[in-house]
Parts: C-alpha cells; structure tokens; sequence
C-alpha cells in the first residue's frame, strides 16, 4: 500500500507541476520549433546544429549535465544518461529534431518557422513531427525532478537529426554505443492516436525503399518540330514504365515483389476491422473523391499492411509558363516503396531495378540510385513495458489503446531491434489530420498535454509496478 | 539581252556590296541579339517590345520610313511597305523577332544574349531561329537600294514578336490589315537547308496542338506512409496516362486521331526516299542510340510527314535535393502533337481530352487547356515564285534544291493562306545541328552570306524574269 500511494502522490504531484507550467512548456517549445532544421536541404545544415545545440542547452537545464551533441557525417546525435537506481528499468527515449522540407510554402496560412497558436492548435512545421512529440519526454523529465527529486525509472535519451533524410548516420552510431545506450525497451512518440481521444500503440510500422531514376534519351534538348516521331521521347518513355508499375488492380508488377509479404492473420484482420473506423469520414479527411487499394484489401488495411509504389516527385523537360516545343533529353523520378514484413528494402531495391532495366526500351539510358532503406516492423505486444503503456494509456483517455499496425516507415525501431536487441514501445499522440509532410503542420495542445501526462503515467507503472 | 545584262550587273553590284559591309551586317545583327526578347516569359515584355524597336528603328535607316511597331494585346507586329512599281510582283517577308527560352542556362558555353563568334560560327539565342534569318532580308533589301538604288520587287515586311508563344495576335492582325498585306507571295527565312551546301525549299509543314493538363487526387499533399496504399497518386496516374496514349508500335491510341491524315503519294514517298539522307549520322548528331518510329515508317517520313505527340513537360511531387515521402496531390504535363494535313488542330484537341476524361480514373480530377494550335500545311511547288526561288538557290549552292516536308511548324504560313490566299516560298538557311530551341544556338555566318545572297537573286529572278 505504501509503494502505492507513494507512486500516486508522486503522479499527482508531477501532473499538478506539469499543469501549472504548461504555458511556459509551450513557450520552450515555440523557441525549438523557431529553428529551420531541415535535414534534407544541405543549406539548412546550420540550422539543423542549431536544433541540436538547443536541444543539449535544454537537457543539461533540466538536469542531464552529460548531454551532448555527437557530431556524425551526417547531423549531430544528441545523447543524455540518467540513472535512477540501476536495478530500476531503463528507458530509451528516441526522437528527432529535424523536420520535413516546407515547399509548397505559398500554401501555408503562417510562415512555417513562426509558430503561432490558433483556438488552441500549434501551427509549425515540426509541431507534432517530431518536436513536439519529443519535447514532451522532456517536460515529462522535468515534472519528476522537480515534484519527487528523481524519476521512476532510468532513462536515456537518444535524439537525431537525420530522420526526415533517412537516419544514415544512426545505425552505426548505435553500433558504437551499444553499451552506453544499453535499456530494457525504447519509447518513441513519432506516431498518432487512433483518432482523436482514442489511444493507441503502433506495433507494426511499413518499412521503406526509396529510389531515384532519371531516364536519359537524346543526349540534349531537342526540338519537337524537327525531331519528334522519330525519336523516343523520355517524359512519354518513363511515364509508360510508371504506368506499366501497377496492374489493373493496382497490384505492383515487379516481379517476386510480394515474395516475401506475410499474410495478415484472420486475428490481425478481424482487429483491424474492430477498429472504429468510418470510411466517408476518412474520404473527406483526406480530401480524395474515393480511395483507391489493391484489389481485395480495405482502406485500413491497404493503408498500413500492404506494400505500395508511390512516385514522390517527377519532373523532366520545360515547366514554365505558356508552350516550349522540345523533346527533353531527360525525365526522372522518385520513387518510394512502404514495405511490410518481411520484404527487404535491399532486395526490393534490387527488384526494382531489374525490372526497371528489363523493361527499359533500348532508346534509353537509365540512372538508377537508392536514396534510403528501412526494415518493416512488428513488435510484441506481450511485453512488460506495452503493459505499462496501456496502463498509461487507459488512466489519460478512460479506455484502452488500441494495438494498431501503421502505413509510415520508423527505420529506428528496426534498426533498435537489430543492433540493440531491443523493442519499441509506439506511444504517438498525433492525429492522421496533423499534416505532418504538408502545408500547415500542427499539433493541438491538448494533445500536447495528453502525452505528457501518458508518458509520466508510463515512467510511472513500468518502473514502480 | 539589254534587261538580262541590267540584271547581272544589278546582281553583281548588289553582291559586291554585301561581301564588303558583311562585317558591319554580323555587328547589327549581334547587337540585336543582345535583346533578350523570349516572347513566352511574362517579365520579358519589356526585352521583346525593346526588340521591336530596334527593328523598326532599323527599318527606317534603310529608308522604309513608313516603317512601325502595332502595338497588339500580345507583342507588337512590326510593318513596312516598299514600292518600286505596281506592276512588279509584291513580296511579303514574314520573320519573328522573338525568341526561345533558354533554360537549362548552364548548359550554354557562354550567355546567350552575350554573342560570340567562334571559328565563324555565331552563338546566341535567336542567332538562326529567326533574328539572324530575318536580318538577312533587311540586309538584301539594303544592298539593293544602296548599289541600283531601288530593288527588282515591291516588298512588305511583316515582324512578329509572338511566334515561339503561338502567334496569337497575327492572325487578328493580318485581317485587319489585309490590304495593306496585300501581295502576290510570302517569303519566309524560318527553316533549314536539307544539309550543309545542300538547299532546299520547305513545301510541307505540320500542324500542332499542344495542351496542358494537370490531374488532382487528394486536395492536399498527404504523407506517403500514413496514406499510401489507399490513395490513388496523381503522378503514377499521370504516367500511366501518358504510357497508354501510344501503343506497342508507338502508334497513338487516341480514338480518331489519325482518321483525317492524308496518306504520303508514291511520289512524295519516292522523293524523301532520294533524300542524301545518312541514318548513321543522324543518329549520330542526335545524340541518340537509336532512332524510334512509329511502325512501318522511315526517320524522315517519320519526323516530317507523320503526326506525332510528345510530353514537353511533367512536373509533380517533390522534385528537390534527397527524399521526401509525400504523396502528392497535383501531378502536371505539358503535351505537344504536331499534325500532318489534314488533321485539325482544334478537332485534335478535342480528340485528346475526350480520350483522357474517358481514361481519367474516376479518382482523378483533371484541369486541361489548350496551349495553342496550328494547321498543318502542303504549298502548291510549281508556281512562278517557287521557280524563282529554285532558280535562286541553284545560283548560290551549284545545285537545285530539293523540295522537302519539314517535321515543324510555321503557323502563319496556313494563317496566310487561309487570310490573304497566299502561298508562301520557305526558303530557310538554318542547319538542323543549329540547337535552334537548345543551348548554345548557333548560326554559320557563311550561311547567313549565303542567305543573303540567294534573297538578293530571288528578288531578281521574280522581279525581273
């Protein structure tokens, strides 16, 4: 009784000191989504060191006086140690404090680098992906040592600046320092809430193969009067291996693609279908006429379980404004694969090419590059720790999570699993409306609040059972 | 033998004169391709009225005092008249003054408004197509009024600034000004010689429609992890468009499109077949590995006498540095068919969008607009200026020119037609090798003597048979 009431006082006490700071909370907050870091534009590498520097300023304010900044080929790895009792659990948060390019940026309302508040919604790029979801671990950090002193459990933090361009740094650094990132699990909000009010945890996460192709016909720009209809335009050329990329029922035609794809268990597939899921509202959410899945497969599924093709970006010959009449030299692509277990991003990496050069008519070159990989994922839901955070879960929202398999890539979770041995518990509280790769990214500080309340409740359960 | 032995020596003192001011002819040309006049780029307006201008400015000085810029709701048409006697035949030369974009700028060996002159080849845009092959009227028409004091045929000039955007204001133009246009031929410099010391003379021309389509899927960008697999993506929906508007023998798939084509003649098939024409080396100045047709025809019957459709543009997606996994909600294309007689181009453009909506999957919304269009055009090859011409062009080369079809557009020479009733007599000095719509455009400077001289005995022959 006493280890009970004890752990309550010290819940409530940390929840009262996380109320009454929330203001300042969000300010601090503001102040770290100010910073441009953009990981994947190399003008911004100083703004994504800003990010990190911020970021080791504020661990040590909080107490974690070894945070430091490590610096990589890539951006910095932000790494802080806390130690409680050594026979208490330990913790590894992860996070990343890098964002997503902004274009098209004439469709922001607010300039995305000037956070601002509307009817209690943050508007920022970063706001929920990843920043704000991070910066809730350490507020969390902070209400313990502030109330009790001390935390429940141990706690290490991990926080990248490459995750939006593909964490090439992370693995080995992990590698490296196994045994100062030694834990029992790893925690990670970079995830969403079911819905809004409906809490769940990511056990299943696509990985990902994301390619760039460019096509090269005629060796410069030609003119389409003198040379077209006998010459093989790229543009027409790469547009038809695109189209040629699906079958009529949206199946991917790259041989041995779905080899290695698992089928789903009827007891995955009735509890996705238990999952309170309204079809016309996710329609109008999304802001599409109809969705359109591989044959066979339901929004939800095809949205989290199944593998896809989608072309991330294309772009060859004139785009300007009014006519320019040339046969381009060139047309390229990105392209991105979300996998599922157990595709493997370099074999399906290594299909894709083939195919591609198969099919290549003999007119044209091709350049073929893999941008980045990442292992899908599935975690079990067994554990200690998923326990506690259900436990969590349940005290914030008033119902348990759902166990819930996600369409986006955490290469981390794989990379955790491989190098460390250890799993992932998904504990995210965005929502699918947060915006996160678009214009107007946001985060509502309610949930902000939410999560930091769950992962207090977490520390909490699984280091005091 | 009076009138004959008049003309020689009209013609030698004309050519004399235009071999000894040659250097200062190439100076004015190089200042007037030092005005950035690309007529399809809004913010160059101003260059493009500048080039005006300088044209009539220029016009004048040669004693064409009537000389004037018609301001229209697109880009001035530059006009004058000159009269040696009613009873000669009139000759309206038809030139445009504008020019092509220039992207990809590092392309170019040096910037093309800044003119270089490098082993007697001139370099900047415009430089062939068609600043330098207009001046060469100006100057013939110089050479005669400064050695006989008058030229063999009356002449009107009519300059547009409009032709690489479509020409729209000419045509509104021409009809309004229809008397004051009033002639007996068209002369255009506007096209190539079949090959280097080898003339021709243009009696076929293809037509064009180009349009411009974007399709939209979801309204916004979406996460491509969060949404992939049951959203439909614009691009891949774009390519796969795009890949099924030609068949397995690159024919068109577009329902009716090639009902209208009028099928070559024995004899035009027999004269393309006596082309000096080189596949090994075409492909080789190309820069292609390969030549590809539509089944069953030639490269020159190909690229001349065949329609054809090729995407001038596709844009979509993120097209910058590294990755990003959106799924985007626009994907876009720029598409040009050049069309043979008798295809039409307005018909043609509704062809093609009702083959798109019909092939539009119901996920899609598409936007799609006519950029521009022109008839394609056949000119009658035995009148008495084409013999003139013929005659003019053996003078120069030691040879008769061949009659070609060429694979490009001129639009005003239907509009002429079709206006005044007029033919035209395309005598053009360009080499195909000339990258007129690439960078590092260029012009032999023997080939703008050349033009100038057969001009100047063209005027002769017709005038003065």
């Amino acid at each position: 009784m006493k280890a009970n009431s004890n752990k309550g006082t010290m819940i409530s006490s940390a929840l009262n000191y996380s109320k009454t700071h929330f203001d300042r909370f969000v300010d601090e907050l503001i102040d770290f989504l100010r910073i441009p870091s953009i990981s994947t534009v190399p003008s911004s590498a100083k703004d994504v060191d800003k990010a990190a520097h911020w970021l080791v300023h504020h661990l040590q304010s909080l107490g974690l006086h070894d945070a430091k900044a490590f610096p990589t080929e890539g951006h910095p790895i932000v790494v802080a140690h806390y130690e409680v009792d050594p026979s208490r659990p330990t913790v590894l948060v992860y996070g990343h404090y890098d964002v997503q390019p902004v274009d098209p940026l004439d469709l922001w309302d607010s300039p995305p680098f000037s956070p601002v508040i509307k009817d209690g919604i943050l508007y920022a790029r970063g706001a929920c992906d990843d920043k704000g979801q991070l910066f809730m671990h350490l507020k969390a950090f902070e209400a313990w040592m502030q109330t009790s002193g001390r935390a429940p459990v141990n706690l290490k933090f991990i926080l990248e600046g490459e995750e939006e361009s593909g964490s090439a740094s992370l693995p080995g650094f992990i590698e490296t320092h196994r045994n100062a990132l030694a834990a029992d699990v790893v925690v990670i909000s970079d995830s969403s809430l079911f819905a809004s009010g409906i809490p769940s945890i990511t056990y299943g996460l696509r990985g990902m193969t994301y390619v760039e192709m460019t096509l090269t016909g005629p060796d410069r720009d030609l003119h389409s009067g003198t040379y077209g209809g006998a010459i093989h335009n790229p543009i027409n050329a790469l547009g038809d291996l695109i189209g040629k990329m699906h079958d009529e029922h949206h199946r991917i035609t790259i041989d041995g693609f779905y080899d290695r794809v698992r089928p789903l268990s009827e007891d995955e597939l009735d509890a996705i279908d238990a999952l309170p899921f309204n079809a016309k509202n996710w329609v109008q959410e999304v802001g599409v006429d109809l969705p359109v899945t591989e044959y066979g497969f339901s929004v939800l599924v095809s949205s989290t379980s199944r593998p896809t093709l989608d072309c991330n970006g294309i772009w060859g010959g004139y785009t300007g404004d009014g006519a320019k009449t040339v046969l381009p030299s060139q047309a390229s692509a990105k392209i991105s694969m979300r996998l599922v277990p157990d595709q493997d991003p370099k074999e399906i990496a290594e299909l894709t090419e083939s195919w591609l050069r198969r099919h290549l008519p003999a007119s044209m070159h091709m350049d073929f590059k893999v941008v980045h990989g990442a292992h899908p994922v599935l975690i079990d839901t067994e554990s200690r720790a998923m326990a506690a955070a259900a436990k969590a879960l349940e005290d914030v929202y008033g119902c348990p999570p759902y166990f819930t398999r996600i369409g986006g890539s955490i290469p981390v979770v794989a990379d955790f699993k491989e190098l460390l041995g250890l799993d992932s518990v998904l504990m995210g509280f965005g929502l699918d409306s947060d915006a996160i790769h678009s214009p107007n990214e946001h985060f509502g500080l309610d949930r902000f609040a939410e999560g930091i309340e769950a992962i207090l409740r977490f520390h909490a359960h699984y280091g005091l059972p």
